[in-house]
């Protein structure tokens, strides 16, 4: 095996790949990048089990300065391979293996010789079943997966709520997280309708790997699922993610589809004063705040109180507040998140009663975007 | 006690006195900031007992818009104060001491109450009884202590070596640090001559603090030094550290002043090779790397070799490379550390035999700064 790049370009592809790869796994030889070179394609493969990214390299893509002289595979150590990468001295970068699973690095006057190990011994990704491929925009998965993510549990108690649940049916393509103290829930219309329905729950975290990926994407990500497996294919890249298994929680008929009190607010501002108040409520034992709404007097209020370290309270502009008088306290981390997975718009937030979840809708579409909270109870 | 000032500019003052305050001190009172209002000043004061830095704001400093409405005095909790005055939302603050140690703060539409300390629980600060004062420009006192530092032990098995050995004699400053396999040594010259020499150890934390603080100082910086407590003047800050108690050892006669080899080589060449090779040498099992020194061959390599992990070797460029034949073994990072204190300049580099300590000196200047390593054994 023998091949050389421009550094600077394979230092990008590197880092692609490397997300994939933890130091912690257990299988030692996913600490390790795998590098296939064939006669005119350089493969990396990166994976953790959960997650595996692979991206091909094509000595046709001119950018990459690549030039395979010889075809090959070996497995090297992930980490140390990057760090030596990044830090060689010339532009251009020469990988060579001899003999055994010793790989020459030679740039510039620098030369490393690094232990390597068996590509064959390094898993197989399981074939894709699937031949329906879902065409989403890279902005809009993003924003599917940044205003749901947020909800997905961190508890390993219920595996399940550690997915986020993704819904294709027709031409639509729904995302849900909850963790059972709030539920994100995002719609969005697909370019094209799809044959086979499907109902799959994708783990959080290789969601939030994806949507990091995708930030320069320009082009269509291409989503096609499997049995028990996921795949993203974007650019010269692809993405897999296992699925999670078991049945996701129904959670249509958590949003309550009526209200006793509404609120329309700038996104910003109620996120403002709730991160203000939270830094009393981060210091006292329980993490609540309380909202005052009192249509009568107009008032929308924010307040905080605990005994050891102090009180806040803050009085908010709004742009309209109706129907009966509450008081109620929540998690002013569940909110803030709530608040941040909408940006800078108006909302409408509809509220029931001091002890039912209430919920959070953009005040120009109360269709498509959900953020629902359950309150805590104070009293 | 009640005044109004500048939220952004208080913003400023909080962050460097927040600089002494730690909150894993064990003196409870000690975690919070001392507020104190006179007529015509604001006084801030952060310890963590090793430090303690006091800021004067005065109303006559029309960019604070400070107005002192009623002295008084008062200790508040200092992380949680600082975080509240980043958030706050208009940049008029207003803080009011009304009853007992609750302090009001009020900015814009938020208001917050916060729990305080009686200020006379506070520790006084010692009086200095010092008179003569030596001056020094803050951009060489941040060169002398960031020369010095790396050199401070990070151990406490001898308490004497975590600081650094500071001798005033004549117009002369000397700073010396040693962790025991290391020095840095760096003499300046001062403005004027001082009265009485002082032999002094300040703990190498504190300068450390110190060189953050007077990054963006343009007057020169005033020191004092006490039986026990030494102080830095500038601008309208004071900043005391205790000193260490104990002899410093005696290092005048560890630097050799002779030598068999000498190499003259670009600072940020050598650095860059030997951060390759620490690469390796981190991943391996003895922090070691190796210099061979030819001058007959003209040449001059650094090489590293780990069993399990793999093997290094680069030449380098060089300026000169005089005396015998040489090949020693040192701790990369003791090496990378002493390199970067340079900047991008031409060093000496002077060798006795592979087991005696090695000088670096910037090669225009033999005299007033050295960096000295031990190497070590590798056979």
């Amino acid at each position: 095996m023998k091949f050389s790049i421009k550094r600077s370009a394979f230092i990008n592809e590197l880092a692609n790949v490397l997300r994939a790869i933890s130091s912690k796994t257990t299988i030692q030889i996913l600490t390790g990048l795998k590098l296939v070179a064939t006669d005119n394609e350089l493969i990396l493969t990166g994976s953790n089990s959960d997650i595996t990214i692979q991206s091909t390299l094509s000595t046709s893509n001119g950018a990459l300065e690549l030039i395979i002289e010889e075809p090959g595979a070996i497995v090297l150590p992930a980490r140390f391979f990057n760090e030596i990468i990044k830090k060689l001295p010339d532009n251009k970068v020469t990988l060579e293996v001899k003999t055994g699973f010793q790989a020459n690095i030679i740039s510039g006057s620098a030369e490393f010789t690094v232990n390597g190990q068996d590509a064959n011994n390094y898993p197989h990704l399981p074939e894709m079943e699937s031949n329906e491929n879902v065409q989403i925009a890279p902005d809009l998965l993003r924003e599917v997966i940044d205003q749901t993510r947020i909800a997905v549990s961190k508890q390993e108690s219920r595996p399940i709520l550690t997915g986020i649940h993704v819904l294709l049916t027709s031409n639509q393509l729904t995302a849900i997280a909850t963790d059972s103290h709030r539920l994100a829930q995002r719609k969005v219309t697909l370019p094209e309708t799809v044959e086979v329905p499907a109902d799959v729950v994708i783990p959080g975290t290789s969601m939030t790997e994806l949507a990091r990926m995708i930030v320069d994407q320009n082009e269509a990500i291409e989503l096609q699922i499997a049995e028990n497996m996921v795949l993203f294919k974007f650019g010269h890249t692809l993405f897999y993610s296992r699925l999670l298994e078991g049945n996701y929680p129904e959670t249509s008929r958590l949003i309550p589809d009526t209200s006793t009190t509404d609120l329309e607010i700038d996104a910003t501002t109620l996120l403002n004063a709730i991160s203000r108040a939270s830094l009393l409520s981060h210091e006292g034992r329980n993490n609540v705040i309380k909202l005052t709404l009192n249509p009568e007097q107009k008032l929308v209020k924010i307040s905080g109180d605990s005994a050891d370290v102090g009180n806040v309270e803050e009085e908010l502009t709004f742009e309209s507040l109706d129907g009966d008088e509450l008081a109620i306290s929540f998690n002013p981390d569940y909110m803030g998140d709530a608040l941040k997975s909408f940006g800078g718009i108006k909302v409408k937030l509809a509220f029931n009663s001091p002890l039912r979840p209430f919920t959070l809708v953009p005040a120009d579409d109360e269709v498509n975007f959900v953020q629902l909270i359950t309150p805590v109870r104070t009293f």
